[in-house]
């Protein structure tokens, strides 16, 4: 491609609504231009980008045995009734009608459609096990779409959907998609972490998401370097200590403790580490009273946990402090157990401390010398903190670390969630009619294009990985107009590096060195050759790679296999 | 590809809702399958066809220096509302509210949006020319969708919007694009005719149709062999007669026509040619009077070219019997021009008869010996029929012929229309503004599909054109699970086939040979090879062309090389 005959269109400065640097990046780049919050025209530099990861996804969606189909942006809503989905699903699922009056729906996903089709075109075991895919048109209503194309309302999905005879059976492809998804992102050049995850709204059983590592990323994964152990921070399991709780020693002292609301001020207040203080949380609870959750000061909630506690109202909710009031008779930073009636849980690493400091249920006072068992009921012991950097693994290998991700992938089993409500079934070897087991398997790919970014950026721009760059060499000739020796060069390497089947562009728009060179840098290019005079009087040419810090100096008629040597395929 | 990982699916039958060939056979062999009225799951073997099609326009489009884009589906309202186009479209146009009450459309077409890119992002002529393209999702909710994927609601379709310095650079552009679109047609192996076509509603001048030429088109298409000349009907000019009017011999006389309503009837009944005979066809005028347009008995009134006639309400309204009584007394079936004092025009065909047939203005009378200028005033002149077989070209160069098409591409030279309503301009070389010109071009992606097999069918199924089939070449092994043969010979031919770069499918499913047959007939693979015990004794294959009517048998060892020299590319 010559640059003239491209779009490419660049910006000093980023709108002032992008927050995160992908998003400053693919805006600054001319990646995408936003239409709309949440909506975006994928511009051709963009769209280049959006093609080869699609690629790479079919073809290894291919090589894994699934088949590809087309499933209707707008889909009518009976089928979505079906499943309940259509009333459940909130202001997110984008619903409209048509002239007629019909209701449909824009997709955000496909379970409904493909059942549908699958129960009407499987009627036996020997048709199974079926994977079908589709890359396609998704729509979320988010309420308050961000993050450029990483909360977008519409973006593109490969979503896929597997039906089979048996659990067994799924489980295999589960494992199937696990490895495919894997060989996925090991192909796109990014650094990512399965992990466990947790099921959530759209139900099932196993489930584990596929990260990108990324310092910004919105989730945080724990992960054991000496085992196989990962899994969402959300889900990782947080042992009981091996310690046990020591007999009190102190007395139970009510302290004034005007102004600390907060754990740390707290602790800085008392001289006392935070390890020595009980958090206090109030949730409501499924009958109208409050529960109290008492963790250790230095730990956090994990509400996915708590929510799943006996008594606490599912979708887990904090209390209001109208609602605290009333039950403690005291406001959030000075709450605690001593003489709550209500239902109390306790974390596990909470319950082996003694001599703690908690809230005394008066405004700016606290209780230092408080025992569990002694000074209040001995609470229900539970999991329900976040696991933490040195927190032992699980699966008893080592110790954990965190680090943070960006899902970018998705795989469930979901068992006969959707089956079983919409009838989908088969007849058996042995005749019997039986529900089919089924999975299903995301990847946001217009997602993946920011997060890619998330992980390799520079204060120049982006650097993609050689996989999904929109060129992955460009030419950069220093004086295009003025010399006929350095169009003579380029034009001819470009014709080159083309036969070898590279993805080059030739920057044939005479623009100066700085503001070329800038260009390319904040694109993110991975590969750049520099033609110049004064090169060309020592018959080289400069490479340089976009993680390069220097320029290589590489004779005219080695440049092409000197480049090729240099691709990571 | 292998048919047992793959999704085959055929019917003997065809759904009852569908009316033409394509859409049975596309029903029938499982490349759709319906969603809800014109909305459908293009099915894995649907798909690759769709894929097929789109990769040929894409590579062509990318030839002619066009770029790729993707614009959204959805699209916020003001930008339509900036064309007026929101208000105007009618129900076609799809609105919806986002959750926030906002108005969006699903975008039928994207000139709106394209125009918005380009007037941000091109400032100076330097930048321009421009083709933007994108292989996008549409939809319009017509109000009776029917015909499958030929008057479906959501659809893909190939859009082009070129932005120029000037009328000269568009028209220079639009003919790079006419050159195009008859190389995308001519490598998707379809027969067809590029016709001068009206520019209707979206606007603009020059314009051409593309129609895949099949007996079942819903358009007339006029061209002439001996030259270049073709076009809608709808446009096609019908030349004066070269022969002047003779002078009137008989008498105007008044003749009873008891049941005598249609031409034909009145010309049996009369016993003479229906070319003798004047149509009287009338229509709303726009002030109210209606106005009334003469042919000659055996000619079709043209709608396009009688709703640009000064005096007649546009677009063109039939007037309603109440109105006809009303203006000339009598019922329709009975009309003239003798004592009508409102408006009336003459077919030029019609304005050269005399001693003419015309009705009597009394219902069940009509006048013989009628005359021009005697009998009734001279009427003004004007083209308002269709051209027929037979009529001379309106190039001069030979007579017309008259075909059947399927519009699968419409290119137009949309001049300013959206450019001026949207503020789209450049900075001049003179250092100036200046409105930019437009293009459009736009392929029907899953149209293609239908009309390609309007034009390739019998009665065992779809013929597909090699570059657009869902496998190119089908192995049929007989007798799959019972010879080791057959499958040691089915699998290394399909080894073979798919080194040499050839789409193969084998046929694993152990079915029998009829139902095979039948099934590759129906879905329309081109090129079949039968590998059988039989053939194998005397170390020989079968193979069949879709089109041919008996198998050749071919030797094993040059079955791969045989088949080869079968495809078209």
């Amino acid at each position: 491609m010559r640059a003239t005959q491209f779009f490419v269109s660049t910006l000093k400065d980023a709108p002032s609504d992008a927050e995160i640097v992908s998003h400053k990046l693919m805006m600054r780049a001319g990646l995408i231009k936003k239409l709309s919050a949440g909506i975006y025209n994928y511009m051709p530099m963009g769209l280049r980008v959006i093609r080869k990861i699609e690629g790479i996804i079919r073809d290894e969606m291919n090589r894994a045995g699934a088949v590809e189909l087309a499933m209707p942006v707008v889909q009518p809503a009976e089928l979505w009734q079906e499943t309940g989905r259509f009333d459940k699903m909130g202001d997110e699922l984008l619903r409209l009608k048509d002239r007629h009056g019909r209701d449909f729906v824009l997709q955000p996903t496909a379970e409904e459609v493909v059942t549908d089709i699958v129960r009407q075109e499987i009627r036996s075991y020997r048709q199974l096990p079926k994977n079908l895919y589709q890359i396609q048109t998704k729509f979320r209503d988010e309420r308050r779409p961000r993050f450029g194309v990483m909360r977008g309302r519409e973006f593109t999905m490969k979503d896929a959907y597997s039906f089979h005879t048996s659990f067994d059976d799924l489980k295999r492809e589960y494992q199937n998609m696990f490895d495919t998804y894997s060989r996925i992102f090991t192909r796109l050049g990014l650094e990512f972490r399965a992990v466990a995850a947790d099921t959530g709204a759209i139900g099932g059983t196993g489930s584990h998401e596929f990260h990108v590592i990324a310092e910004t990323g919105e989730d945080a994964l724990a992960y054991c370097p000496d085992s196989d152990f990962a899994a969402n921070v959300e889900l990782a399991e947080a042992l009981a200590p091996t310690t046990t709780r020591l007999a009190p020693q102190a007395a139970l002292t009510k302290v004034h403790t005007p102004g600390a609301k907060t754990i740390d001020e707290l602790a800085a207040f008392l001289k006392i580490p935070a390890a020595q203080t009980l958090k206090s949380v109030i949730v409501d609870g499924d009958e109208g009273i409050p529960v109290l959750l008492l963790l250790r000061g230095d730990h956090e909630l994990n509400e996915v946990k708590a929510g799943k506690l006996a008594g606490v109202l599912s979708p887990l909710r904090f209390s209001t402090p109208a609602t605290i009031e009333q039950a403690f008779g005291a406001a959030p930073g000075s709450l605690g157990p001593v003489g709550y009636k209500g239902r109390v849980y306790i974390d596990r690493s909470a319950a082996v401390l003694s001599d703690v400091v908690i809230g005394a249920n008066e405004n700016d006072y606290h209780f230092t010398g408080a025992n569990i068992g002694r000074d209040f009921p001995e609470p229900a012991v539970a999991d329900i903190r976040n696991a933490v950097a040195g927190d032992p693994s699980p699966d008893g290998k080592g110790k954990l670390e965190i680090c943070r991700g960006i899902e970018v992938g998705h795989i469930f089993q979901l068992r006969t969630r959707y089956s079983e409500a919409m009838g989908c079934k088969f007849i058996g070897e042995d005749g019997k009619e039986q529900v089919m087991e089924m999975g299903c398997y995301g990847v946001g790919v217009t997602r993946i294009m920011g997060a890619a970014i998330e992980q390799n950026f520079d204060e120049r721009g982006i650097i993609w990985p050689d996989s999904i760059a929109p060129f992955t060499v460009v030419l950069c000739p220093m004086g295009w107009s003025r010399s006929e020796a350095v169009r003579d060069t380029a034009n001819k390497l470009y014709s080159e590096l083309q036969a070898l089947g590279i993805d080059v562009l030739l920057d044939d728009r005479d623009e100066r060195p700085g503001a070329m060179f800038a260009d390319w840098e904040l694109i993110g290019v991975p590969h750049r050759v520099v033609i110049g005079d004064r090169g060309l009087k020592e018959n080289v040419l400069e490479y340089q790679g976009r993680r390069d810090a220097e320029a290589t100096k590489v004779p005219v008629n080695e440049i092409a296999s000197f480049v090729k040597s240099k691709l990571s395929n």
